[in-house]
């Protein structure tokens, strides 16, 4: 039998405080199957006094997480503090450079960093870990950087925050409107301080950063995914999309093509037929498809306590075991620079606008279109209603930049009010 | 750069001319990812002069597979012959002794010899993985061992032989009955060459064998599996289940209980609406639910030759990056051997017979029941044709024992035509 296992835990939340539980009431399980015994050693928090449910009097405290990610008796820290920078950075950055080995639950964090904290591990021989911080305790970062390795992955998509998906569901569901739909979410507690990084696609694009790199073996590179969040999308939209037998869902994908790296997280329309349609409420769900294993689909609680904590400690019975894979699975200097390429891959879309009640206003459209090359698969003009008149169209597979330019030239018909939506049909 | 790892494969088939060819186009890509070359030293199969469509003549040739194992020249025996004994559990014995690891996508194999090929490969240091023995390019030995091993395991249960859901899903789609489903099954190939292994759960009861090891910590106990397959389900079953909101579908289901380790494999009754009641065709699901983690699900293609390929690959990777995972996710020696608990859990079950055309038939189907404990919860009865009125059952919850001793003094009642199906509703 080794030595057991030291860990370092800083912050003390809702996933902090169930690691602790399953350190606790999980040491014969886990010693059993790492063959070793995991302790703690020590913990950090911001407030010492605090009632979290768990027996804290058996640990070391530190105010400071940089200091605890550096103490002696820590092999691993586990840094569940949060945010991209700040104290979070600090603590890793300082128990990277210790030699100690890492676990996250930060996605923020690896999206702004993971690039600069890879090459840090490597340089220092650690491992820096991050299951949790992806689609919760789905072990969907191990099945992309281990079990999937010898694919060439030529999609990934995701709906990976539950927080969305659960306001989509319940706008269809309920016949809500996305402003009833959110006030529902915040009533329950689902939403972040600042709920863009919810409905805004931040947090899920932070997530599906961190798939990319896996995936095509490039520098985690957030800042070139596309976001757009799903405050547009209206109970019209999911009607439509619902008659046409399509869901919609706030779908990241990414994928390698011969232009660059597409990654993109945004309201997309999906089969709803296909699991990604069936998907309902919080849950989350990733899309792998590699040119050996074909389509991999994993579903799972994307947040939450236990999940998360889940997710959390199955890192750390990897690194118990023994396990040291690179940070996003091949050496941190030989991940490359990845040109971004914005939606090159061409796709059908959905489009609503308000056309004005003139004459010769859904002609006007139509040339708009047509003149940017995006030919039409499907028109229904509404009844209008306020001088204003819905139309929904549906195009033929055309290229986002033909899209904008017909999207751009549209103003200028004079009959459109307001900003159209254009939803990509995404085909899975 | 570390020397290259060294494969020898032993069986050409399908997979074993798909893990050459991952091996021969993927060289810069597996060593990016694991840093280290892949090589081949040398292969074994039956006819040296069969063309696989990929060449061989870069590898050294063994007519016997256990010659192949005991290579100096190979560091991981890959094991592609089949069958739980002869050849290929007599390389893989010799590849252990002689110190290599194995990799295997045999389930016959470690179903009947899984403990003591573990021991085997503890005692000599080996590791011996087999992702691709269950669920093919489903990456759920990883996760189950790996990713989730954080867990007490509450529940694994999986659709995990493609040809037996083809099947099902055909009998439903094309109102086929059993045997005409069946034959097409057999015309395209999908049957192994003793049907029985696939419509009468043996493959499937294989897999689920090798998931309960690991789920609980026990040795693998394939005899203590209850097996029953898909011949006696009709497409009245398909429909009566589909009216009710329900699929049928051959679900294995391991559970640890009081009484001891249930395991069963066979046709099952479950909600339409659920993953598992959605999957159609030749595709796999396996759901694991844990303590901490609630229900994970993955789903893909649970056979030919690019998935499997990509599990064996897989395991292969992992060897390369120099993971060690005991066999069955804890020390062989420490696996225990669990009572076998025949369905214990009460369940719905869903019945039908066939009544004769007599005087107060239906009073006494249902007095035999109610003396076995067994109350009733929905009950059909349908035209007589040809003097007996098929009628349909849906218990409320019941153990296996009481149902067994309502069904065995079922006969004695002198109404029932035959013999009476019964097929569990699991609640997922």
């Amino acid at each position: 039998m080794s030595d057991p296992l030291r860990l370092g835990i800083a912050g003390l939340g809702t996933v902090g405080a169930g690691v602790v539980k399953i350190v606790r009431q999980k040491s014969l399980l886990l010693e059993a199957r790492t063959g070793r015994g995991i302790a703690i050693s020590a913990v950090s928090a911001r407030n010492r006094e605090k009632d979290r449910g768990v027996p804290l009097t058996d640990y070391g405290w530190e105010d400071d997480p940089v200091t605890l990610a550096t103490r002696d008796d820590v092999d691993v820290f586990v840094e569940l503090v949060g945010g991209s920078d700040g104290p979070a950075k600090a603590a890793v950055e300082a128990a990277l450079k210790a030699g100690k080995d890492v676990v996250t639950a930060n996605k923020a964090l690896l999206a702004h960093h993971g690039q600069a904290l890879a090459e840090l591990a490597e340089e220092n021989g650690c491992v820096l870990r991050f299951e949790a911080a992806v689609a919760g305790g789905i072990p969907v970062i191990k099945a992309l950087t281990e079990g999937l390795a010898a694919n060439d992955i030529t999609r990934v998509m995701g709906v990976m925050n539950g927080t969305c998906n659960y306001i989509l569901t319940r706008m269809e569901s309920g016949g809500l409107s996305y402003a009833e739909a959110f006030a529902e979410a915040d009533g329950l507690g689902f939403l972040e301080a600042d709920p863009e990084l919810d409905v805004g696609g931040i947090d899920a694009g932070h997530k599906l950063s961190l798939l990319s790199a896996i995936a095509y073996g490039t520098q985690v590179s957030f800042d070139a995914v596309e976001l757009e969040g799903i405050g547009r999308v209206s109970i019209d939209d999911i009607r439509q999309a619902s008659d046409m037998g399509y869901k919609i869902k706030l779908l990241g994908v990414c994928r390698m093509t011969g232009r660059g790296l597409e990654q993109s997280m945004s309201p997309c329309l999906v089969p709803a037929s296909s699991p990604l349609g069936q998907l309902e409420g919080g849950t989350n769900m990733v899309v792998i498809e590699g040119d050996q294993v074909g389509q991999i689909v994993m579903r799972g609680a994307g947040a939450g306590e236990g999940p998360t904590a889940s997710a959390v400690m199955g890192d750390v019975v990897d690194i118990a075991r023994g396990t040291r894979v690179t940070t996003f699975g091949a050496p941190a200097s030989k991940l490359v620079k990845a040109t971004p390429a914005k939606a090159a891959t061409p796709a059908p879309y959905y489009l609503r606008m308000n056309l004005a009640d003139k004459p010769g206003a859904l002609a006007k459209v139509a040339s708009a279109l047509g003149e940017a090359g995006v030919s039409i698969h499907r028109m229904r003009q509404y009844d209008h209603v306020d001088n204003a008149a819905p139309v929904l169209i549906v195009t033929h597979k055309t290229t986002r930049a033909a899209l904008d330019a017909a999207l751009d030239a549209i103003p200028a018909t004079g009959v459109v009010q307001g900003e159209p939506v254009a939803l990509r049909i995404e085909q899975v």
